[in-house]
């Protein structure tokens, strides 16, 4: 098989015909389907199509329960604490998110933790959901073990990303960041291409760099020493100790303060039974809401418009290419890796249901 | 002059002493030398007495203003919108993070964006004042224009730092990074000491890796092309999008919520006129306060013990390291640079004041 154009139309109604046969109900289906369906059309091709085949996983061995739904177990006007009972990860984080905005809505904030979820997609699509209907908002995730501390060795902290939005024109900011200097998705990735990792992204079982991608990635499957370095990479010269900070901080948000499992405590690279975090607010606490917009629209504009570095032929705001890709996705298709579309066969065989083709 | 330590109560006493004699009252002298006196006993030796010199400065030009109070301009239960009226950043930070404090132990949280402020010291200063009553709080800042962004070679955002802060035992959770590689500060005491820098931490002013920290130093205080990196440094390969982002979020959070500068606007690399965003939540919205508190100290704990790289002697924790610093020049005095200390003799003669001998 080789890469091929799938257009977004059919990429989508696969994905709902997968989830479907998986014992979703059509709403479910559609909103999981949605989730990564963003994740492609933003060209983050890591958290689309290409990880099908491990939420097929998930569902069969029982670590994401078809049927399970979220339930609230405190509240206030403010806040929820909320149990995923291991439901999908996208339907329990919009269950959550949705609760965030229309708690923004009334008091101006909301914030939700989670905790037994399981692997949410990407972190800022949630955001989204906040800024059409006019809020910022944060949307942090736990994961599987991934990440080793400054100076350490073992796989003590997930991929952990952070997402914020805030609304603007022509397009939210919009930032969607692991803490790690990469995410598993690009190991993966380049593991599933047979290329070497740049230097400075893992360190192996001893302690050296790794560019190997195909031994991290099984290593880090099996849960070997060695793992991701923080954003900053190794030791604290150009700030690794502040990506491990970060992480830190998405695990206090969300593992520690849902009460549910931390990093080290979850079984598979990618975890399940994570926790997540979500804050919405609104900024019309803070002044005229339109204003605010303004400014936030122009300021990402002087930051485009800003000197560029030799060479370099433009400058870009975060959210900015992700939503050009969209744009162009939607006209044109969307890439499937060959890996990826024999999963997707493999999955629909299993299923007993109609491949993409 | 050659470096000396210096008790904490001398130095404390002598801060007390200048502020008290650029015309402040008691408490508002003793509350700003408290924010520097925290630095420096944490060993951040870049936002303490070093920056006698830049407030005196300040106060001097009538960037920061004597006798000038915060003022609230719009309030919720869990918000307010607060003008700085350009009162020493110290003194406008603490009224606004008492605010949110007290919000937050009224409605479960409480958010303040603040305008037309001016320096305020380590972001982390105020997230203690939270973590001390038992919230969870952040604390961040625009500062004045010092990093480039990723592709560009103009500096169009501030060091723009973020702190978060989860009461833990034996100390909390407690971090405080700038969204650069490096702070304006680590570039001065660089710059001080006439070493070069590590590449990866600036670039000039056609693009290029910069080490000369002098040259550096002197042209971000000039507001010429280049400056510093962010986390992640130079473009997108290991993350250096990653830290742009975050700096964005901060000014989103800081200079627009609260509709007042933004980097680019302010004059000189520190920041005159900065805005800043504290949010402060009371964990037990979520669940047993004590619990929460057991979970973060045991999660931490395992961080420190988990496994070491080789030749490393230990895996630290943030703030572990802040506060080890601060038993141990209460106990044995403080390190200031010849330089520093040159400063502040100058400071004292110039207020007509007993200097640190």
């Amino acid at each position: 098989m080789t890469d091929r154009i799938v257009s977004a139309p059919r990429l989508r109604a696969f994905m709902e015909r997968v989830f479907a046969a998986e014992g979703f109900d059509a709403g479910e289906a559609a909103q999981i389907a949605d989730v990564l369906m963003q994740a492609d059309l933003f060209g983050i091709e890591s958290h689309g199509a290409q990880r099908m085949m491990y939420y097929h996983h998930n569902l069969a061995s029982g670590s994401a329960v078809v049927g399970a739904r979220p339930e609230v177990l405190r509240e206030t006007p403010v806040s929820a604490l909320i149990d995923g009972h291991f439901a999908m990860g996208q339907l329990t984080a919009c269950f959550a998110m949705r609760r965030a905005i229309d708690k923004a809505k009334r008091t101006g904030v909301g914030l939700c933790a989670v905790r037994n979820s399981s692997h949410y997609g990407i972190a800022g699509y949630y955001t989204l959901m906040a800024a059409r209907e006019g809020l910022a908002s944060f949307s942090m995730t736990n994961t599987g073990p991934i990440m080793v501390p400054t100076f350490g060795r073992e796989m003590m902290l997930g991929t952990n990303p952070m997402a914020f939005c805030m609304p603007a024109e022509p397009v939210p900011f919009w930032f969607d960041a692991s803490t790690t200097v990469v995410t598993l998705g690009r190991v993966e990735v380049y593991a599933k291409r047979g290329k070497p990792m740049p230097e400075g992204w893992t360190i192996d079982g001893e302690g050296r760099a790794c560019t190997d991608a195909g031994r991290m990635n099984a290593s880090i499957l099996s849960g070997g020493m060695g793992g991701i370095l923080p954003l900053g990479g190794e030791g604290e010269m150009h700030g690794g100790h502040k990506g491990y900070g970060l992480a830190i901080m998405v695990e206090a948000l969300t593992g520690v303060l849902a009460q549910g499992l931390t990093s080290p405590d979850m079984s598979g690279a990618h975890g399940d039974h994570t926790s997540h975090f979500f804050l919405a607010f609104d900024p019309a606490m803070f002044g005229d809401p339109a204003d605010i917009h303004a400014r936030m629209s122009a300021y990402l504009r002087r930051l485009r418009e800003s000197e560029r570095a030799p060479g370099q032929a433009r400058i870009l705001t975060p959210g900015e290419r992700a939503f050009e890709t969209q744009a162009r996705r939607e006209r044109e298709g969307i890439p499937v890796e060959a890996n990826t579309l024999a999963e997707l066969e493999q999955i629909a065989r299993a299923l007993n249901i109609p491949g993409l083709s």
